[in-house]
């Protein structure tokens, strides 16, 4: 009986507008690799791109890929040689996983690896399904007081701790963040949890500051007096190509300027903060979606009708 | 007319177990230099111990020595080439000014220069007394809602920033404190601050865990996994010579071992703590006592009897 | 008839004083391995300790262990997946090989990973051999110019870079080099390399000195005026487990003691130096034996006569 | 008789391309200063564009200025609170002297001092003349085997060092200089003594990459795989205030971009490299001239023939 057959419901990008939910089979754990029953999974702003472009500059949607990378599920599978996890346990997942220990995994830096894996990136498959299996050693257990939700939030967390810490963010900082998406919250929450004592987020519109709503396409993080000599700036998430830096004025001043490239080491510092209740994330969800209603949720995202859209996989538990 | 004299009442060590209270002349601030009127001194286990002993390792009081580094007041008089101070300012005193711009200043740690002038210190005097005059870059203003006594505990709080900072504490990070006096305390609360997801404090003594009255002599502070591979280990205000610690072992496992002495560039960033609120250092203040009776508050600190005791040094403000 | 067999002769030790030469079976590169064949291989002070001993510390010889690990060779076979390397081309290994990626790999520092596969450390066999199979990542393409000699050397030539770079040596410093033997020599050149414009080796014997011939059990590398306030203090392959260090007197100038475990991150560097000629080890080299009479080679390594004793594999090549 | 009058004579600009030769009187050291019978002098690009524009950017010649700061001389007075140097030191000068500790001082980057006194930077004079006071902390003392010239030339020297270990130029490193002149050529020489495998220089002119013959208004200097994820861009002595650079495409590689201003804390290194022989910096004087013809050695130097022109203030010693 067909019926019979177990299903993994999963959210397919075709190509640019082409967004459908379809039947795939259940995949089977490698030796290094768990299989997890997916339960919460965000909605990124590059999840609506790729529907709606199918593509991010070079990345390209040739193949239909499934989308989702802000992720956490449950245990069901555990591959040969893997340790510390076992059925049951309940994960966060870090999307980005290093195919090899090449030059830039080696010096810890393994976000710029090229080869990496990566939840929803052409060509690799991204988490918002039923099941799905990944590299046991970027699935992250989950302490009993922190939950699903928090434990997908970790994603864009990431994005925030990545930059703070690039920006060298310390004690009795005075930060600027220009955007209020969630992006600039992110980065606002994880500067005061790093002892900022200041941080002055800026947006055009004043809606959005009040609501902090949307996401903003272009974002930029001014750290540490950077108007002041020996500041950083932190150039994240920008969309356009071509920005206009005092880029002169910047240098003679040895104000420092670097930019972000997603994240690498954040999950267990973040599962820390959110144990010890050092960080809340909670409130930046506003909406839910069963993952049988996804294509609603990414309409829900895509109109920016509020602040983080989180779909429910798992059919028996759509609890936060 | 002696009356008519302006009064500096000054307490004054003579030697072992010899303090006096005596009426000094008033300064005059040289033209880098302010005078201040001052407000709250704490006493530090270093005052206590030139009282009893006259001595701290090679540091010897061989003429009277004013005690007191821990103190904040009001700038009365303002030397000629003064820009950033003016009469009437709030100000937090950091006791340790560079004499000069030796090899240890110009890399931005001056508190490693021999020659640096340190309050209470022999032979520096210190600013347990009615006015005193100090190095202008040393004094740092205080904004409105910060008291003359979070001003006076800005210098312990230094000792815990300077400690987490070299010991690179950040987000998540597991820190034991051993010891639960003044100094584990503000370990405690400035690696709370800097983003530490769990701090633990142990001590010998379950009260002194429970009340954490005293300062205690020895000091340990282990960060970040000391224990685990490629963690730190901080040695602060250690009290006996020889240590027993199991070098090799931490050598194989890439624990740093670092010291801490006094501290640098902590005052601005303390300020900012306090005004933001991030951290909150008020009740450690214990016990209050006018400076007429800085004999009685010395007995009250050497006995161990509260945390940190606050002289008050302005016969017509007594307020935190 | 047997003598068809493809033959891979082995120095394999079986426990404390016995080591054999054997024939081994020739391995089979896994889909991310390569095949080797071996050309020069050193001796170092712990393949002779594991001879003499059969364990170092809590590394224990329990089944018979092929030694060596500096070591260098030619690809003769490559695994499915492995794209940077093709037959022919002359390598250089590094022995240590993480398993995963771990806590430790994640940051860079994976020589502190606990399930590390390292060549001659029990139970993982070394390559004093003919045939070695080793993960393709750890084998790093030697330029032309570069002997497979220089190749080899590159291990003990990693020990000084690692603690070089972790002691922060930069232009200009002073370094004090305790102790003589190959870790002090390797020290020595590294240290000038980084530009340091002072190196100075002590050693208790006039003649170690004088010809550096032995590797020295202890050693301490005393770094940029350790005994000057804010220096460091690195210690480098300890023997002894109680040593005597003046802890807070060291801890009171900021002076940082800071061990050293293996290396990461040296092997492209040290390349990069060879082909450049920025330093010159091949001197390093004293004798000579084929893998035939490698345990003449290893008497010779044992009773210290000579610097660095190495092993030639290769029946058809034994230049440098 | 007025010929007995101790002479001064100086080199001083007025406007722009208005310099004279001027009699100056002899200034009186401070107590915390030294006054120096000057030997060396270079010219800088910065001093021909005094002569030639009367200002460089906001800083603007606006009455009579001493040209000169790339210098050395003999101590011939020595202040009262002066210990390290005594008559007949022989010092190379550190044209920038902060005025204060400030907030910048404090943490070791004085080079970002807004109050700092430079050398022949408007208002404050600089050396090229026969008698020069100087803050005795800036001056350093040359060893015996370091020539007058090479300590004058510790100050491009200097920027190369700054700009070097801000990069954080390490073992192996393959750096792109952009630009032959002065700046390029020192940034070369530092590069190959902190331990670059390779520099590669660029430049628009065959004959300048050639005969490296002048300094070069724009220069950019490109470190460590910048082109690479992960590397870092240096920016120094940029003319043009508007600079195309594709700062996404760097951005999300995580390529840092850093300015340089000056340098700081590079006199103590450059000297120990200069007396180990660790730099050669000799061949970049092409050019020397006595004080008495100063205004034919500005006309050299404009006109870029030669590298570095010197500037002999000796009458009695013109040696390099």
């Amino acid at each position: 009986m067909a019926a019979a057959k177990p299903e993994n419901l999963s959210l397919v990008v075709h190509g640019p507008g082409d967004l459908r939910l379809e039947n795939y089979p259940i995949p089977e754990p490698g030796p290094n690799e768990v299989l997890l029953k997916m339960h919460s999974v965000g909605i990124c702003g590059s999840d609506v791109h790729y529907w709606q472009h199918g593509r991010i500059g070079d990345f390209i949607v040739k193949k239909p890929m499934v989308l989702g990378h802000e992720a956490s599920g449950t245990v069901v599978k555990v591959g040969s040689l893997v340790k510390h996890l076992q059925q049951g346990d309940r994960v966060a997942i870090e999307p980005g996983a290093p195919r090899e220990i090449d030059e830039f995994c080696k010096i810890g830096r393994y976000n710029l690896s090229p080869t990496i894996f990566f939840c929803a990136t052409p060509p690799d498959d991204g988490n918002l399904c039923r099941f799905y299996k990944h590299d046991a050693n970027f699935c992250y257990k989950l302490p009993d007081n922190v939950t699903f939700e928090e434990g997908a939030l970790i994603e864009p967390l990431s994005v925030g701790i990545h930059t703070c810490r690039r920006a060298g963010v310390t004690l009795g900082n005075k930060v600027f963040v220009c955007g209020a998406g969630p992006i600039g919250l992110v980065n606002l929450l994880v500067a005061k949890a790093m002892g900022a004592a200041q941080v002055v987020v800026t947006d055009l519109s004043a809606s959005r500051l009040a609501k902090a709503k949307e996401a903003g396409a272009d974002f930029v993080l001014q750290i540490t007096n950077a108007t002041c000599p020996g500041g950083t700036l932190m150039l994240v998430g920008l969309g356009s190509e071509m920005v206009n830096v005092p880029l002169v004025h910047a240098a003679i001043r040895e104000v420092d300027i670097k930019g972000v490239f997603r994240y690498c080491n954040t999950w267990p510092m973040a599962i820390s903060m959110l144990a010890s209740k050092s960080v809340n994330v909670k409130s930046l969800v506003t909406h839910r979606f069963p993952l049988e209603k996804a294509l609603e949720a990414f309409e829900t995202s895509k109109k920016g009708l509020g602040l983080k859209v989180m779909i429910k996989c798992d059919p028996n538990d759509q609890n936060p």
